[in-house]
């Protein structure tokens, strides 16, 4: 009955964010403590209305009303705060005399991160509900913690351990032998097998762990599979994307660094490891055995074959067809990948060739004589 | 016993077409009624030796028999047309004059589409077999119209709305608060979250709609994830194709217009909006916040950046990677996008220039000197 | 209690791989034993020490110790057999005479198969635990032989057949009419329907076979679904990679050649057939109607559209789009796709054009005219 008509419903002017279907919501909270929260410095309205303003919730420049907190980031949407109605804006240093009269201010060197504890202090993310639905399997000897939310038709195997704290969500599986820590968040049908994830990973829906490598052998009938016998190793912080596999090594490892986050339909092959704190952006693929130093970045689409190194902090661009090493800091894209300024000069040059074939390539010069 | 047994094997010869063991069949029925169902007009065969006859299936032009009916769409398929058994034959006016004597035929302006519905009507689409399996969780104040099917180990959160004759297949999950229409069909092992389906809305296995958007700020420590706010809206007759996957919005919603199709594997990021009856096939990836027209098609593995806009109408090619906004109308390929005749003039420059290169292209010419 | 205390923990130096609490371990077994399992020669230690050793697993040339199996495959990692520790190594006839004194040896022509074989014997393949799981749902008319394992939470439909020792994992979906031969393995969440698997055929996880192809007409009011009426058919040891694809036919089947395996997230549409002992690596796609020689290698990422043919034996690079039939036993790579030689000339030829654009490349000469 009640649903839709939370604080946020009553305000009048609100923003279609943080639907309350679907997203719960605390406060309101002050200008000061928000502040708090974000690290940030609070500036008060130059108009002076704002000294006991409370605040609501978040919205965008556009939409926000005045017990809305809103934020801006973009150099490009700076006109839209000389028009905003929000009665709270995190900004840069520099957008902070822009701030119009009736609007308070957050002045953070860093406004997007400001903006996202804000959210969150407004919208929790959701806790486990302690305990083990009804219809969920648990195999022997398994070492479940009693604040754990394990959900319908879940199955656990034997000799699995789950930490403090760990929702495992509807449907999922988690293989014989698995452990699990503190504060993992697994989405609903999720496949874990041959795999230790340490605290604080998240897999989103779909996510399938520690399957088979793509590994086989030319026998005297067809295909031979070759025993994949490594394992899957996610350290803290890892978050995978939704329908993303990630598989098993064969005689070593497959590890994903710390902090590391995949999106969706990402693909890792067997033995591959990537360093701390990398990026696979949704549809990339990484094959067998190959390694990423830390703070990696892998656009979406990219593909890098197996067996190379990819030195720390290289961005790999979208699309990018990845065949050798790759040097720490480097920035490369095209297939076969190259320099960023290497692929766009070739772009231009070939470019330039083809516009006027007619008076003269080199090489149609040369046909000429 | 008598599965395989059904009219269309009592015929003698009879197609591979619609194996009994997986889909229904109606009929027979005569060829006046078919040329209702499709909207076309309805030749009596030349020897008049149709007139009395009844159809019960369909197949190709190859191996339909007698009793069956079969279709020409393609112009290169057209020789098969003198030499086919099909009793029935579905048409182009242009071809209406070679068809063979024995056979009568349904002549069509869109043949294909008649095709479409006469196939229909001897395989209609299965209905919802009304009711919430057993072995189904539904939870408090969800509103499930009477008439819906839904499967075994379906899992529906707290609040949710789903309107008359919707499938929902086993093992799905619909969360809380999460909206979903009229004559829906949710294939198994779907995830829906965070979203709002309108009627005749199609999600085929695996589809993952309304997790996180892949939002992250720097932090002192590592990535912080930044709350994702906004909801999956799914309009009028779109459909999702297997593991396909939508992440919500993060301040706005993610948008799917009305009529739209995807394919399977298809990645879309947070905020990306649709408009009406685009295509985006297979394995195809949308980043965030970007924005398509109406009647936009994407070809398979195509990716496109975050941020940018794609006008009507316009055409991405296979594997296509679109850096920037692309016109009304206009037909891309390449990575980075650029006009198809560019594209293939570009590979042709490139062709040419590398044919020879000791006679010179224009740089080797320069080393010469 | 007694988990990791297996005979190979009592070995004092061991290796990571096969960690026992997620793989069986069997053994030990004496080096002629294994060198039978591997059909290679047993060459016993220079200096006599072998002669009674029993081994207990396997491990990589760097980790392995006495008690363990190693091999060489790669003559770039020859250096590490002079330094190994592994009591036993598998390796071709070039490398027997460098193997040091303390190590026994199996030469073989085929040092990767034999180490898959021997590996096996180690670790064998989970063998199916019979019995139907008390919370399956199996149909009507369903013939399932009393040695098959199927998991919890299985939903399998009516005039279901699945033949000796196969394994169905929890919560994978079986549609009505499906056949599926012996020795099959399906992981978790897979779901098939319209098909027909014969023996040895694996699924991993999330794996989605059978669902409408991605077919529409263009009617009055937008697209409208063309009935897909066709199958698939997944022939003798084939093999499909986890959140993998493959749409039904439309008229004809999709056909999937015996002893193909495919990777994971991959795309197969509709009435596609692919010919014996295919390789489709990681996110790779085919296109509706393609067809498939034997032994065709398409490497990851790449597309192929639809109505082509692929000849016998030819392979497909990475990130290839092909646009047109490829001949037997070509190798091509590039989008458009061509020769691997003439793409690689490409890319020289525009990188020297590039270099020095001051200096002149055709064009900018015919500029300074």
């Amino acid at each position: 009955m009640a649903r839709g008509q939370g604080p946020a419903a009553q305000t009048g002017r609100m923003s279609t964010v943080a639907d309350t279907r679907f997203f719960t919501r605390q406060g309101p909270f002050s200008g000061k403590k928000l502040a708090e929260v974000a690290g940030g410095e609070f500036i008060p309205a130059g108009d002076g209305s704002a000294d006991s303003r409370e605040y609501v919730g978040i919205g965008p420049l556009q939409s926000a009303g005045l017990a809305e907190v809103s934020f801006l980031d973009n150099r490009r949407y700076a006109s839209l705060l000389d028009e905003t109605k929000a009665g709270l804006v995190i900004l840069a240093p520099a957008f902070a005399k822009r701030v119009p009269a009736h609007c308070a201010a957050i002045v953070s060197s860093t406004p997007y991160l400001a903006w996202s504890r804000i959210a969150r202090v407004f919208h929790p993310a959701r806790v486990a509900r302690a305990g083990v639905h009804a219809t969920a399997i648990v195999g022997l000897n398994s070492e479940i913690d009693s604040s754990c939310e394990v959900g319908p038709f879940v199955v656990i195997g034997d000799g699995v351990k789950i930490g403090k704290g760990t929702i495992v969500s509807s449907h999922t599986v988690i293989g014989d032998g698995v452990s699990i820590g503190e504060d993992c968040r697994l989405g609903s049908q999720v496949v874990v097998s041959h795999a230790t994830l340490a605290d604080r990973v998240t897999l989103f829906p779909g996510a399938k762990i520690g399957q088979d490598g793509f590994g086989f052998a030319v026998g005297p009938e067809g295909f031979e599979s070759v025993p994949q016998l490594g394992r899957v190793i996610l350290e803290h912080d890892v978050e995978i994307g939704a329908n993303s596999t990630i598989d098993r090594g064969s005689v070593q490892d497959t590890v994903i660094g710390a902090g590391s986050r995949l999106d969706n339909l990402v693909q890792i092959g067997h033995n591959t490891r990537l360093g701390k704190c990398c990026i696979v952006v949704s549809q990339a693929g990484i094959s067998g055995s190959t390694e990423l130093g830390d703070y990696v970045t892998v656009a979406a689409q990219a593909g890098l074959i197996g067996h190379i190194k990819i030195g720390t902090k290289a961005r790999i661009g979208a699309q990018c067809g990845v065949m050798s090493d790759v040097e720490a800091g480097a920035d490369v894209i095209g297939s076969p990948a190259m320099p960023f300024r290497e692929f766009f000069r070739n772009v231009a040059t070939l470019r330039r060739l083809s516009r006027k074939p007619e008076s003269g390539g080199g090489d149609a010069g040369t046909e000429e004589k």
